[in-house]
């Protein structure tokens, strides 16, 4: 249970935000544009990607400095448990964010609505498919509102 | 780039699931009820998330034995690239499933529509937030009509 895992980045962000900062809340509301950089090794496993038009990136908060239980989300000024929120400071630093996918070219993906920072190390990337996010039925605590599409 | 990242398994799932085999192919497709269980000392982390229907699990593939670049999907007869798929057998074996949150006890969460297996590590939770998984315009290449809502 105690047991370490150990994973190895595949690949790094290129993006316009430099510090945490400058990054937005969500990738939902921002358009930006950006790049992951894949180890040249794994350029065969994406093979077909370029038939979803989303990918799900797993990645590292790599500049997150310190674990903590709370956090006080941007724009809302309550303190939340942190397996309630998005925050970076997680007891495993690790981030999921859907991206839209428009280019590929070798080992490197050209993507929009990136919400990460530039050097953020990328673990996995996956097919975003819809049907495994539910649309019905979904309450979202104290986020209600606080998330707004376009 | 070739730092490892070290995480700590922070629960661990309790499924009906005990070998890879039974896993439902999708966590939509099954109804399957299950636990997370929490390390006691992360309790206090989850304050809140009981106003979200459903959260975003991070996992890990345990049982995975060896990376592969490429993977044959059940019910799919053709070769395709490890990350266009959501194959176990992934060069960093990390899995992120949505599931329904029933209740909490503690540092347990009882939830359903899972599709790991017994004993699988949980490296992080976060809030479920729709509007962070697009809806429109999205393409789903080779798993088009492969995976059904419901």
């Amino acid at each position: 249970m105690s047991d370490e895992i150990v994973f190895r980045p595949i690949g790094t962000v290129r993006s316009p935000y430099k510090e945490p900062g400058e990054a937005v809340r969500q990738s939902v509301s921002g358009n930006e544009r950006g790049k992951i950089e894949l180890l040249p090794e794994y350029a065969e496993g994406l093979r077909d990607i370029d038939g979803f038009s989303h990918i799900v990136v797993v990645f590292v908060f790599h500049k997150s400095s310190g674990a903590s239980l709370m956090a006080k989300p941007p724009g809302d000024g309550r303190v939340h448990g942190i397996f309630s929120t998005r925050s970076p400071h997680r007891p495993n630093p690790v981030g999921v964010s859907v991206v839209k996918l428009e280019r590929i070219s070798g080992s490197t993906l050209e993507v929009r609505g990136i919400d990460m920072i530039d050097g953020t190390p990328v673990i996995d990337i996956k097919p975003y498919i819809p049907v495994l996010y539910p649309r019905d039925g979904v309450r979202t605590g104290w986020a209600e509102n606080r998330f707004s599409e376009g």
